[in-house]
Parts: C-alpha cells; structure tokens; sequence
C-alpha cells in the first residue's frame, strides 16, 4: 500500500491582509466586513477535516459590483480571496490555507429571470438549490441537480457538483448555460448566452465550471431547467448482496432505460437511516430508484427494471407512490452521513469519490468492500450507481490517529484501483484539498501542468482560491 | 446596416517553412510530406469564400507520435500547423492565412476501442461519422451527432459541431468524454476517463472542444455512445407558413417532448430537394422530425407532435415507416446544400448559423426572411429548430461583387439581430475567419481577453492554427 494521500496539508506560506486593505474594507463595507472570530472561524470550515486558521475577514457582498471592489481591492494587495456559498463543501474548498479573505455571497440570493418559455433560469450565486426549485415550482419546470446538501447554486457551479438525479440529467457540467464572472483582476465578464448551443470560441463556461473558486468568482447562472415529469414513481428493491445490486444496475444502463435515479445503499447505511429516520426499511443492500416520464413511460420503465432485478435476486419492489412518502425516502437517503455519524458519537468520516466506466464498477465497488472488510474499520456505502460513481464512508475516531491513517490507506487504494479501471478520482466533490496527489496520478503530469499553465496565465498573482486543485 | 463582416480577410504575415525544416519533414516523412501544388490545394481550400495561398507542405500522420514529432519540429521553428481531417469545415478553419504545414489526420482512422458495456468507444481522428457507425452497428450502439458532411470525429470535436440529432442527444461538448491531444509544444498529454463524469480539475477536455485546432491536435477521442432505439419513426409535415412551423416546433420543445430530429425546410429547400433528389415533398414550409423510443414512447410522442402541429394548420404526418424510406428523406435533407447550389449553376452561398432561446426563434427567423425578402436575393432556409438553430443560405453569383456585399450584409443584420435576442452568432459551425467580430459582439471584450490569454499561454508562440477564432 502506497503512503496515503495528504493525512497533513503541504505548507502554504500565509499572506497576511495589510492593516490599510482592511481599513479600506471595513471603510466600503461597513458591518459587512467582518473580523469577528466566530464568523471567520465559520466561513474558514467545512466538512473536511483540516485544521488551518479561518480568513482573516469576511466581506458579505450583496452585488457583483461589490465583489469585483473587494477582488480588485484583494488584487492590489495580492491577497487571497476565497468564494463562501453554504459551505457544504467536502474537500476544504473554502480553507484560508494562505489567509486572505472570504467572499461570503449566501446575501446574493435573488432569482433573478426565468424564462420558462425557453426552460431557462438566471440566478445570483447563493441561491440554494432548495430555494430555486421553491420558486420556480409554479413554472412546471424544475432544476434537476441533487447533491443531498442544500448547496448553493454558485458553488455547485464551481465544484462541477451532480449528485442523484444525474445519471438522467447530467451534472452542472450539463446544465449551466452562461455565467457572469469576477476575474482575478476585479473585472466582470461573461460567458456563454441563453442559447441552447453554441460554437463561438473557447467554451469559458465549462472552463469556471469545476475551477474551485481558482479561475474567477461566479457571480450569475444561468441555468437549464426540465419540465416537471408528468408521472413519478420512487422504488425500493432489496437484494443478497451488493455485488446483486450493482449488477442490476449495469444492466439498466446498458439497456438504455432513462432511470431518473439509481442509487445504492449497503446494509449498513440502510440500518443508519432505519435509525435515524425511524424506517422499517429491510437492512440488506439495496436500490433506491426513481422513475420520471409519462405515465405509460414510468410503468415500461420499472417494469423493465423490475425483471433485470428479479435476474440477480432483487425481491418485489416496494413503491413509495405518494410525494410524501417519496420525499420521506429521499430525505433518509440525504441522511446517510448524519445518521452514520451518530451510529459512533463523535466519529469523523473519510469520504471517497470514485467514479468508473459502468461495467468496472462491480470490480471497484467489490474491492473496496473486501478491503474495508479486511481492515475492520466501521463504513457504510452510498453511491449514484447508475453513473459509475459511489462514497464509501469510512467512520474514524479523531481520538485514534490510526483511525485516520488507516481509512486514508484504503482511500489511496481505492482511488489507485478505480485509475487502473479507467475511472476518476472524483466524480462530484472536487479536488480541493485533499485529492491533489490523485489529480496528478489521474491525469498526468503533462495536463495538470497544462491546467496549471492557465491558472497561473489567468491569475498571475495566484489570489483566486490559492492552494485549491494544485499545491503551493 | 453596419459594415459587414469580413469580406476581406485582415492582414496576415507570411510565417514561411524554413528550407531545413522541410527537408527534415521530407527526410523523417519520406512521401508523406508532399509540397505537390494539387495536395496542397485540396489542404488549403474549405467551403468558405476566401482565396488564401495553400499550406506550403502536408505531412500524412500515421500515429500520435508522428504528429507529436511534426509539431514539435514546427514549434522549433516558429512555423504553423493546421490539423485537417476531411476538409468540410465551413468557416475557414483549415486555411493556411499564415502559411506552415497542414498536417493531414485522415490515415490515423481506427477504431481503437469499442467498450460496448460502458457505451463507449475511443477512436482515432479521421475515422469519419458513417464510418463509424457502420463499424459499431452489431453492437447495437449509435454514436448520434450527425452534421451533415460525413465529417471526421476529430473535426467534429475540433468545430464543437452538432447537427440534426443534438435536440435530444446533445453536441460534440456533450458525447466527448476523452481526448488525447497533442500541445504547442509537441508533449502528448490526456484529457478526461471513460468514467461518465468527474470534478478532477480544469475541464480541460471541454476545452479543447471547440478550439478549432488553435490549442491543440486532437489524436483521439473517446465518445459516449447511445443504444439504437428499439423503434424509429420519422415524418414529415407542411405548414402554411415558417411561422407555423416554428411556432410548432417551440411547443414541442416547451412540452418536453423528447424528440430525436426537428428540422425545418422553407419551400425554398424542399424546391430544391424535390428536383435534386427526385423527391415529390409539398413545396411548402415543412418539419422534417424523428421519434426514439419504445414502440409505445414512439407512437406517444408522434400522437403528441401532430396534435400540436393540426393547432398550427399542420397538414396530417407523411410517415417514413422503412429504414429505406427514412434514409432517403434524411439524404434528401443533408443534400439541401448542393442542391440550392445547382437551382444556379455556378453560384455560391453565404450561410448563417445564429441560435436563439426557441421563444425568440420565431422572431429571429420572421425578421431573417423578410429581410431576404426585401433584399431580393435568392435563399433558402434549413434549420435544426428544435434547438434554436437555423441557417439561412444566401445564394450570391460570384462574378456579381455586390452580391457578397449584400449577403454579408445580412448576415450580419441577422448575427446582430440573434444576439440581441440573447442568442449566439454561431450554433455549430465555428468562428474561424469568419465570425471573429461577431464573437467580439457577442462574448465581449473582456471575455475574448480571456481566450485570447489561455491561447497565450497555451501556445506562446501562435503555431496552433493563428489566426483562427483571432485575428492577428
């Protein structure tokens, strides 16, 4: 087994905020720079694990002009600038690894245009997904990326973030249209038009998209929307053993059937969220299924799927047919983290992200079970199966140094496993912090220096998110 | 009417061959570097109007390594390197505005790897579209983009082209998963996996789709592929006017009918289909459609469809039932181009690529035809509604100087038109030589500064296809 991947951070020289940069702020700002430890220390962490000192400010704009003052005011003093949604990051996006400052754009959160004729929505960055879905409900038009947490839409722009719903509609990749966005240098330009297609040059809208705050700030999105399916149907259906899942699973996808929703969890995140969220469901592997489309399509749909499930042991499904009891399945399947977290009171989670070609992923997902086995460390399985890519959770003790050392040792396997499948180390939550040595033993060294190349080109002074994606 | 666009090209400098260098591409290459003045011409001429001197050799690739060496041997010496796959871009990609060499891709033409299972398949770049799926049939696999030209994949991805399939299965930005790519500097690096997705940094293969060969030589590429669809259908229908069938097409798509093809013909196409191909279409306003799906999603969506076009004055569907019969309507649509050409022997076209949001296409197109109307010029319109796209076609006689004039003139009404209703100056065919003041008018200042330093920075010296997307 290799050394683990990145149990410390590599050192980052900090770059204090000098006291006329913050006078200036505090002089723009007002109360909306704040230097109050307890907000600093909320907007310097998230669900990573890395203990490093919050931003020495934050700045809560309320308009991109403000935040192309604050970056351009950063740039002068080539301090660095970090975007804040929710932070409901996972790989320490939003850690102040060199100091600087925090953007916190959660007060930019107005829906600015739908266009439901064109099944378009213009929106500022800090608008929550929860939030956008509310708003636009009445238009019979919604915005399909899940990721569990209640994200803001700028961030799961900039951490290219999918979740449930994308192994039917894409991942942010897919579904943002144009952005506005804050160059290193304070300027605001855009990217892309509303048009559904487009051939006019370098596509920048796909370049920001999972660019981790390094390239720009997102100050706008304009996303696609989907109409609201005529008919939905959520599923359960149980089966012997993961392996029997995901085979079921490969063979939906090979089969084509536009599954809305193909997610696995292992008996042991089923017997979380039986506690958590007070279910009865059956503590074996299982799949939790969702079916869009017209009615007559829905039943074709799980129909199909019911007979490939029978072939690998899959019992009768059960159906969650009322939007209550849907939302209540769901809801526990967003759980899973919480809930496992209180299986061991005061645990901490090692997240893996993994994501292969469909037919490796019963190799991959086999593996890393064996391995979790052997290593008898507690974890539980979740994973958007249907698209090749699956968590598993490795519940740790920060009492227990070891603990730690030991689920990064089964990551770093795991991850270098799913490589040589021809998959990712990453297949929604980014590189951040913590994958960096994966990003180079994914992709190369020649193209990590080419992204490098276009950092460094973009933002020369290196204040955009300093320490994300690549090292120092 | 403001100025039109480039009629003239601007100014370029020469950047010759050294004679060192030629006799090392003639040394290294043997007769795969030809300087024959007939060679070099075919290289050196596209579809588009410009009169530019050949490239000043070809060297014929035979394997990532060969282009990698010739690159290399061109950065050395400051010279030019135009990829070139089939030769049917329309925009002017491939002429040689600063002289260099062409390096011709069309022998690197394998199908490297067909991963059926994972819908996937890796292919070198001058493997062409039909090739392609011919050679993939018995997988029961399509790879769907479909422009038209019986373009080379490499291209394709090159141009971000799309066609008449991208309403429901996307464009080249959608179905590229992977690429190999060959950089300015001659190192050979690789973008993306074969995992469905991923948030491993820059999404560099998004990138270089689309970078008109400015950033890089594609040397492979990997492509989703989709299942054949268990039924097809495709139908024709008239209507009394553009209008109606665009106000047809813009309710189907708002529905969220999952059509596979949405094509518009004006009575001026389907004229000129009618004799070319020996067709007997109504020579009026017509969509040219296609339904994927099950036998019971295919009569669905039909069903559908044709209870939105009788609201609209839509004639009764005219089935295609067989393979034949669809493939001869579907030729007849791809024809339309030579077929307009040969209604005035010895005439050339001007054709425009604007997409809008689909509630601004009835705007966009009313105006558009009018205008032509008023203009007096001879046109045709063809156009992939379903997304927003059209071309309309301006036939100029090219011993009549004013006719350019006039059509450009147009064109540029049009471009100007379309972005004002938040559209984009080109839907798939590329900016090249052509449309660099309309992406200027499009993206913005700021926003081409920042492709412009990418390009920089990713090819300091301008090798990669200069003067392309930028003028000099």
């Amino acid at each position: 087994m290799s050394t683990p991947e990145l149990v410390a951070l590599p050192v980052h020289t900090p770059r204090p905020v000098p006291p006329g940069m913050l006078a200036e702020l505090k002089e723009r700002f007002g109360d909306r720079c704040s230097t109050a430890l307890v907000v600093r220390e909320q907007h310097g962490r998230d669900e990573s694990p890395f203990d490093v000192p919050p931003p020495e400010a934050v700045v809560f704009a309320e308009s991109t002009a403000e935040v192309a003052e604050a970056v351009a005011l950063a740039a002068r003093h080539r301090v660095p600038v970090i975007p804040y949604g929710v932070g409901s990051s996972l790989e320490g996006h939003l850690l102040a690894v060199q100091g600087g400052i925090s953007i916190d754009l959660s007060r930019m959160n107005q829906v600015l245009r739908l266009n439901a004729e064109d099944l378009t929505v213009t929106v500022q960055p800090g608008v929550t997904r929860m939030q956008l879905n509310n708003e636009i409900r009445h238009s019979g038009l919604f915005f399909p990326i899940d990721p569990g947490a209640d994200a803001s839409i700028g961030g799961m722009a900039a951490t290219r973030a999918s979740g449930t719903n994308a192994v039917r509609y894409g991942t942010m990749r897919d579904n943002v249209l144009a952005l506005e966005v804050v160059t290193a240098a304070g300027e605001v330009i855009r990217t892309g038009t509303r048009a559904k297609k487009s051939s006019a040059g370098y596509d920048l809208t796909r370049l920001m998209v999972g660019s981790e705050g390094t390239l720009g700030v997102i100050t706008e999105i304009t996303l696609r929307l989907v109409p609201q399916p005529e008919s939905v149907s959520a599923a359960v259906c149980s089966f012997p053993s993961v392996a029997d899942a995901v085979a079921t699973t490969i063979e939906v996808i090979q089969m084509g059937v536009p599954i809305a929703r193909c997610e696995l969890l292992d008996a042991n995140a089923v017997r979380a969220v039986n506690r958590h969220d007070k279910l009865n469901l059956q503590e074996s592997p299982m799949l939790l299924m969702e079916f869009h489309g017209s009615a007559a399509s829905v039943q074709e749909q799980a129909e199909l799927v019911q007979d490939i499930a029978r072939g690998h042991g899959g019992q009768a499904f059960e159906w969650a047919t009322t939007p209550e009891e849907r939302t209540r399945l769901w809801t526990a399947r967003h759980h899973a983290y919480f809930a496992a977290l209180q299986t061991q009171p005061g645990c901490r989670t090692v997240t893996t992200d993994t994501c292969v070609p469909i037919s490796r992923l019963a190799e991959c997902i086999g593996q890393a079970v064996t391995d979790a086995e052997d290593a008898g460390l507690p974890y539980y399985i979740v994973g958007h199966v249907g698209d090749g890519n699956f968590h598993i959770a490795y519940l740790i003790d920060p009492a227990r140094p070891g603990d730690r050392v030991l689920a990064e040792q089964l990551n770093d396997r795991l991850v270098h496993h799913a490589l040589s499948l021809e998959g990712t180390c990453t297949g929604e939550h980014g590189v951040g912090l913590h994958k960096q040595g994966f990003l180079l033993d994914e992709a190369g060294a020649g193209t990590v220096q080419m992204m490098r190349t276009i950092k460094r080109a973009l933002d020369p002074h290196d204040i955009l998110n300093p320490g994300k994606i690549f090292g120092p």
